[in-house]
Parts: C-alpha cells; structure tokens; sequence
C-alpha cells in the first residue's frame, strides 16, 4: 500500500466536499458534470483558484483518470480567459499531493494561479532557488530507480 | 490573440526539442508515443523530473488536448512510482505558463518533484505565505470576471 503520508478525509468532514453539496458557499467560476472551480480564499495573486473533481478522491496518486482529465482540461479553459479576462502575464498550475508538500485540505485539487509582473496583485516566490544543478551520477541514480518502477 | 508573454520558440532553438531528438543527452525515466520524461538537471528536491511532450507546444494554453491528458498521466503514474520507489512523503506537480511565471523553456512541461520531510533531499519553499485572506468584495469580483469568459 502507498502511504501518502495524507489523512483520508471522510466525506462529511472535507471543507471541500461541503462546498460542492452547497453547505458552504463560495465564489464559484466554473461548473460541469465532474468538475468545480471556485475561488481561493487565501490566495497567492488576485485571482488564484481552485478546481475539484466533485467525486471525492484524496490526492493525485487516487484521483480516477476521468476527474483527472476533467480537472486539468478545465484548468487550461480557465488559464485562457486569466489571460483575456484578468490580464494574467502568466499562469501556474500547481497540485500538492501529501502532507508533506503543503497539502491541507485531503480532496484533490488543482491551484489555478494568474500571474502579474505588478507585485501589488501577486506574492508569489520562486518555490526553490535554481543554480544548483544536481551531479550527473545522483541524476542517472534517480532516473533508472524511476524508470524501473515504469 | 492571446499575448502569453512567452517566446514562441522555434524548434531549432528549444533545447526540450533536442533532447526529444536525441542531439542532448539527458536522463531518461520513461516515454511513450507521446511524451518523454527526464530528470531536471537544477532540482527542487532530489528526484525531481519534467515530462514534456514530444511534439512542440509553447505552453498550458496552446498544447493540444491529447498531449495535455498524456503529460498529465504520465505525472501520475511517475507520481505513484515517486512514492514506491523513491520512498517520497509527497509530490508536487507545477506547470509554469509564461515568462511572468518562472517559465524559462517555452517548450510546454510538468514539473514533478517528489518531496520529502528531509530537508538534505528537498530545497522547496511555499510558493507564498498563505494568512492573507483576500476580501469577500474582491473574490466576488474576480469569480464574476471569469465565469463571464466560460
């Protein structure tokens, strides 16, 4: 069994869940049959939001391919009107599967962030600073466990 | 016309077009028809790898659909080996559209870096700080701005 180091939140206990059953509002963008979009209440940069499956899966190791597929086309139809319609210069899409990498809220997701050079709508950092390169044997080593797994 | 702020790169000059044709080297972790995944040589965390596909895309908003699903299955089966096989207590997978973004290759790809609570094997930093609850007003604002583009 993988261990995701995540908490497989029951249903009736995900903040997430809670909002596609209606029970807590929020801002919602973007509704179809599997997905639901809507937005950040913290966000990295004005416009920052979230797309769930609204089938509950934990992370991306458990997301079924149909919700996964559902969640990233709609990602790129939203990252396109963050261009036409907010004036994004950019955008991120970031998914956070485990504990261990920052993710709070146990029901898959995708951020969906706009980006802007003016620094007033947009604190985002650089998540590690490049220029470190990594020795080519350490390299090799991490590609031929992987592609073993493949 | 869609400004990406990005370079629509030829591909005599991507250097992600020559390593899919083989005139880089590069560490392989696994490829199939449509996509080609390989260690990123200036990690985040150790492990950390991009999967591209093989056929040219600027970025999130132009890559055709079929590449688009096919990167984004690869990351989750290589996600799934991350933890198996490289023993990661999280993955994240990121996708940087745009110059403003952090995008430095405008050749479309996924970042998939598994993560781990050692902090000898993992660089990464929160991407911002999260506590800065944006206004109700402002959220509203910007759900209505996109929603009118979907």
């Amino acid at each position: 069994m993988i261990d995701t180091g995540s908490t497989d939140a029951v249903e009736d206990i995900c903040v997430f869940w809670e909002i596609v059953a209606g029970r807590i509002p929020s801002d919602k963008v973007a509704e179809d049959a599997n997905t639901l979009a809507f937005m950040d209440i913290d966000p990295g940069a004005d416009g920052h939001l979230l797309i769930i499956p609204k089938h509950h899966s934990v992370d991306l190791l458990s997301v079924p391919t149909e919700d996964l597929v559902a969640t990233t086309l709609a990602a790129q139809r939203i990252a396109k009107a963050m261009y036409t319609h907010l004036a994004a210069e950019g955008v991120n899409v970031l998914n956070c599967s485990g504990a261990a990498c920052w993710q709070t809220v146990f029901h898959f997701h995708l951020h969906v962030i706009p980006r802007y050079r003016d620094k007033s709508k947009d604190r985002m950092e650089l998540p590690f600073e490049p220029g470190t390169p990594s020795d080519a044997d350490t390299r090799a080593q991490y590609a031929r466990l992987l592609s073993a797994a493949l």
